[in-house]
C-alpha cells in the first residue's frame, strides 16, 4: 500500500525494455546519437510547433534550468506559495538564476487566479534598479493539490503575465496526468495557451529518470546547451534518456500510463467518499488529499501504508483539518493495483 | 570499430540485469530506499574507511559538487593544464564554486610533478584579500593521457598539497581503470595516500549513469545533502543509481569490466608498435595515444573507425607530432572486441 | 523643505572636516593605514566587546556580505516582510548568498513579534536535503516603519533565533538613531541583547558614504576580507573611510547628530498631530509616517516638498488609509531645521 | 619617499573642494540628483559618442561589473596573464560573472600581442557545450607594467577580438596616464580603436573615490543598473561621486593631474638611469620599474622609501633580474614631488 508518491514505483516494463534494447552497440555521447537527435523532432510533431529540447535527469534540474534561462538574476518568479519550485527544490531555482527571487502567491487548491496575479503585478514593489522585476510566471500543471488547469485557466493567467512581459513557465512534473484529464492535445495545453517553456517531466509516469525542458520559441534557448553542461546535467551515455523518452512518446504510453494512475486516483477517492473520507480537493490528476481521522492513520500506518502527511494553507475557504485528524496526500502511478486501494480503503474505514 | 569514448558503450550486462530487478515493487525515493543506505557502508568496506557517499547522475556533477564543497569561493584548484574539470566542463566547478579559480598546472603526459606543485604554491601570487587562496589539488586518476599516478606520486602530491592547507581531490571517472592497473587496494590508492574526496565514477566503466562523490572524513560533508539537491543532482527514484554501484561492487564487476577494457588497449598499443606505430604516452589505462599519418587517418575514417583527435602540450620533450600526421586517442571498455582491435590496425597500417 | 530620505542630506562639517585632514601626505590603501588599525580598536571600545570590522561604502554591501557570511546558500534568512534587505536591495542578498531564500514575516509597525518568529521556525517546511534551513533573523533597527526594537525585544528574539541555530543580525542603517532614542549602550542594545553581527551604518547619520559590518565573534569573520574584496567593497584609498568612522566616533558625534533628526522627526510629529495629522506608527526614530489627505499632499507637492509615499501592510490592526488620502513618509536628518518643518506643516494643514 | 602605489596618494585639492561644495543643501539619492545626471552628458561630449555610465567606488567594481555584463557565465575573458583582473581582485570578475573564466596571455611589458591573441582564439580549446566560449577581450590601459598600447595596438587587437564575436573591455584604473602619454582624443583611444566598454578610473588619479563603467553602445547596457544595485554598488549619496567626475573633467583636470604624476616618472626613470638603474619597461605612464641590487634596497628601506617588489613573467626576452637584486615598482602621483624624487635616487644610488 504505496501512496507515497508516484516517484516510488518502479520502471514501466516497455520503457525498461527501451532502456535494454538501447544498451546495443555504441553510440556517440552527450547527445551526439541518433535516437538524441529523433526525439527533438517527435517531441516537435507531438506538440505540433518547433521546438527546443533538453533532456536532464531530474525534475528539479529542469525547473531551474529552465527559470534560470527565462530569468535574468534581478527578476522575480511568480509562482504559487505551494509549489514545489519555491517549497521543495532547496533553492535550485535561486541557485541556478544567480539569486533570483521566487514569489509565492497564495490560491486555493494549489492554483493561483487570474485576479491574484494581476493583483500581485500591479503592487507598487518592482522595478529596477531597488527592486526586482517580475520576470517568468511559474504553474504547476497537475498542481501540488492535485488540480489541473483548464487551457482556459492557462490562456487568462498567460495573458496577464505576456500584457507585464513575463514569460510563462510550466512545471510538468506531472503533465501527463494533467493532460490525460484536460483529454486535449498537447499543443493546446501549453503553447496554443501561452506557455513559453515546459519542465516535460515523464519521471513520476514510469520512466528511471526522463526530464527535459522544452522551448517553444527555439530562439530563447540560446545558451542553455551551456548551462545545462556546466550544470553537470549533459549526461554521458544520452541515448538512455532518450530511449526512454522514446518508449514513452510510442503509441501514446505516456498518456496511457497516466491515465491508469488517474483511474486509480479516481477510484480511490471514490471507495474514500463512500467510507466517509471524501477529498478536500477536486480529483484531477493522480492525487488524492483526505483528511484523516487519527484513528484511521493509527490503523493505516500498522497496516504497512506509506504514504504523506501534507501541510496546505491551500483548503478551501471554511475548510479546516479536525484537531484528532491529520490531511494526508495519497499518489497513485502506473504501478498501483485496486488489490493496494481496496486494503487502503478497508483500513481507513474499519471501526 | 568505435575508440572515441568508453562512455559510447552501453550498459554492461549484469548491471542492466541490476537495474530490472530493482524495478520490482515500491521503494522510496530520493535515497531513502534500502539498496542506497547499503551502498554507503558497501563503499566503506570496499574502502576500508568510514565514508560520506552522495550519488549522482554524471561525473561533471561530482567533479563540481565536491570541487565547490573542498573550496571557499576565494579558493584555488590547482589541477593539471588539460583536465577534465578545468577544459571539458564549461566552467562547471566555477559555478558551482561560486566563481573559484581553477589554476592549470603543465606536466609531461598528464601528471603534474610534485616540484611542478610546490613550485606553483611556492609562488607570490597568493592569499587574501587580494589574491585567492589555494584550496585544493585535483588530481585525475587515471589522467586525461592514459597514465597512472602510482600511490607514491599521490602521496607525494598529497604531502605538498596538505603542507599547504590544500585538500586532495582526485577525477576517478576511469579510477576502475587506474586501479585495475595499479593493482593495489582502493584504500591504498585513495585515502592512504592522502585523498580526502574521490569523485567515484562507474559509468565509464559500464554502468547507464552512476558516479559518487565519496568523503573520506563524514564531517567534511555537512550541507553536501542540501548542496546535492539544490544542484538538482538528488535523483528521485535513487534506488536505481544504487542498483547500478551494487551490480557493479558484487564480486569486483568494476574491477573485472576495467581490467577487460584495460588489456584490450594493451593489445591494441602492442599491435599499433608492431605496425611502427608506438603509443606517445605509457598505456597505463585504457586509452592509447597515437600519431598517425596523414593516410592512415584517411583509410580509418573511410572504413568507419571513430575516435578523437586530440590536442596536447603535454607530450614527452622532444617529441612532436608531425605536419602530416595527427595525435589521436584511442579509447576501449568493457565492450571492446579483439576483432574490431584486429580491423583497426589493419587499416591503420595498410599501405 | 526635503523630507526624502536622510540619504538626500550632504555630509556632516566635522566629518567634511575629518577627510579634509585625512588627505594629508601618503597613506597605505586598502585599509592598511594607521587610522583604519584605529577605528576597530575603537569601535571595540564603544561595543565593550571584541569585534571584527569590515568598512564597505553602502548599507547593500553590509547587509549582502553579513548575511552571506552568516548564512550557507541552502539557508533562510527571517526577515520583516518590509525590510529594505528583503523589498529595496534588488536581490543583493540572494546574489551575495549565492542563492539563499530571505523569508518574509508580517509584522506590525514595521516590528516582528517573538510569536510570529516562534510559529514561522515550527512550520514542517524547513530542513535538508529538499528545504532550506533557517539560518539569520535580520532584524531592522530601526524599523523600516521608524520604530525602535527594545533591548527586551531583541534579547527575546534572539533566544528564539538562537536555539534553532540561528544567527542574529541587525541592518543598521539607522542604528545611531535607534540608539540616541533607546538611550542605552551600543553593547545593551547588540551583543547583550544576543546580536551576532551588525550592519553599522553612518552615511545617513551624517557622512559621505561610511557603513560596516562588525562581527562580535571575530572567529566567525574567517573569510570576510576576501568576500569583501572580490565584492568589489574593498575601498583602495580606505583612510577615508576610516576618517568618517573616527570623526563621528569621536565625542559622540555620531549620537549627537542622530539626536538632532530624532528631535526634529519628533517636532514635525507633534506639529502634524496639532494640525490633525497623528502619525499612523509611533515616531521612534527619525521618520515620521502619516496618512495626507490627496488635498494636503497636492499643496506640499506644491510648494516644493519633497517626500515619498509608503505602501504597507504593516499598519496597525484596524487602521487603514482612506480613499482620499496617501501614506507617506517623513525622514529628517541631521541638517533638518525647525524652519522646514514649520513650512511643511503650514503647508499640510493649510485651508 | 611613497612610490607604493597611487592610491596612496589623497585627494587632489580642487577634487576636495568639489566635494565639500557638493555638500551644501539637499539632493536626491541614488543618481537623482542633478550632477548626476550632467555627469553623464559631460561623459558624452569628451569621448564624443552616446554613452552609458555608471558609477561606483572602486576599480574592481567597475571591472567586474562590466566584465559580468558583456560575458554569459560560460564565457571566457582573455587577458594579460599579469593583468589586474585576473591576479589582484580575488576573483571579483568570476563571483560577477557567475562563474565565468578568466584566460590568461602572456606578453613581454604587460601587453598582449595581436599574434598571441590570434593563436589563442585559433586554440581548438573552444566551444559549447562541453568548453567556454571566448567572450571579452580585457586590456589594461596603461597596462601593469607602466606600458601605453598606441591606438593602432588596440584597432588591431579589437579587430582580432570583434572577428571572433568578443567584446572589447578596457580597465583603465590608470586611463589618465596612457591618454596623456598618448595626447589624443579619449574617442581615439577608445570606441574609435574598437573599445566596447571602458572601466573608467579617477580614484588612481587623484578622486577619493571615483569609477565608472562607460558603455559606448547603450543598447548593451540593458539591466546594468540592476547589476550594479544588487552588487552593493549604487552609492546612496550619488552626488558626491557626481562631484568628483565632475571637477575632474572641468578643464582637464584629469589629464592635468596624470601629467604631472608621468613627468614625474619620467623624471625619476632619467634620474634612476643615470645612476645606473635604467627602466626595465618603457616609461609610459606613471610608473617606473627597475631592477634594484640588494644593497640598494636595503639604504632605501632603511631611509623610509616605500615601493613593492615585484614578479613578473613579461620582461623583455633576454633579461633577468640578478640573484642579488629585486624587481620593485615606483608608482608616481599627482602628489609626487621633485624633492622626494631627489631623495630616492640619492639613496638608490649611494655607495
Amino acid at each position: 500500500m504505496n501512496f507515497a508518491s508516484d516517484n516510488n514505483s518502479g520502471i514501466a516494463p516497455v520503457v525498461l525494455a527501451a532502456i535494454q534494447r538501447a544498451s546495443q552497440g555504441f553510440a556517440p555521447a552527450y547527445g551526439g546519437d541518433a535516437a538524441t537527435l529523433r526525439i527533438r523532432d517527435r517531441i516537435a510533431e507531438i506538440f505540433e510547433h518547433e521546438v527546443a529540447v533538453f533532456l536532464v535527469p531530474t525534475g528539479t534540474a529542469a525547473n531551474a534550468l529552465a527559470l534560470a534561462h527565462l530569468s535574468p538574476p534581478w527578476g522575480a518568479v511568480l509562482c504559487h506559495v505551494e509549489s514545489h519550485v519555491i517549497t521543495d527544490e532547496c533553492g535550485a531555482p535561486e541557485f541556478f538564476g544567480g539569486g533570483l527571487k521566487l514569489i509565492g502567491l497564495a490560491g486555493v487548491a494549489g492554483k493561483i487566479a487570474v485576479a491574484t496575479l494581476a493583483e500581485a503585478l500591479a503592487r507598487p514593489m518592482w522595478g529596477g534598479p531597488h527592486h526586482v522585476t517580475p520576470s517568468v510566471l511559474s504553474l504547476t500543471q497537475a498542481t501540488e493539490a492535485g488540480t489541473v488547469y483548464s487551457a482556459d485557466d492557462i490562456r487568462a493567467l498567460a495573458d496577464v503575465a505576456h500584457a507585464s512581459g513575463l514569460a510563462v513557465h510550466v512545471d510538468g512534473a506531472r503533465f501527463a496526468n494533467a493532460l490525460a484529464r484536460l483529454d486535449m492535445s498537447p499543443a493546446a495545453a501549453t503553447w496554443k495557451a501561452g506557455v513559453d517553456a515546459l519542465s516535460f517531466g515523464l519521471t513520476k509516469t514510469g520512466a528511471l529518470a526522463a526530464e527535459a525542458v522544452v522551448f517553444f520559441d527555439p530562439a530563447k534557448a540560446a545558451g542553455m546547451e551551456e548551462r545545462r553542461k556546466r550544470g553537470g546535467h549533459l549526461v554521458s551515455k544520452h541515448r538512455f534518456l532518450a530511449a526512454q523518452f522514446d518508449a514513452m512518446l510510442t503509441d501514446d504510453l505516456w498518456l496511457t500510463l497516466a491515465r491508469h494512475a488517474n483511474g486509480k486516483a479516481d477510484r480511490l477517492a471514490r471507495s474514500l467518499a463512500a467510507a466517509g473520507l471524501a477529498p478536500v480537493w477536486p480529483v484531477e490528476a493522480n492525487e488524492v488529499f483526505v483528511s484523516l481521522p487519527a484513528a484511521a492513520d493509527r490503523r493505516l500506518k500498522a497496516a504497512g501504508a506509506t504514504y504523506y502527511g501534507w501541510d496546505s494553507g491551500s483548503l478551501p475557504a471554511g475548510m479546516s483539518v479536525g484537531s484528532d485528524a491529520v490531511l494526508v496526500r495519497l499518489v497513485t502511478s502506473f504501478a498501483t493495483t485496486d488489490d493496494e486501494i481496496a486494503q487502503f480503503v478497508e483500513a481507513a474505514a474499519a471501526r
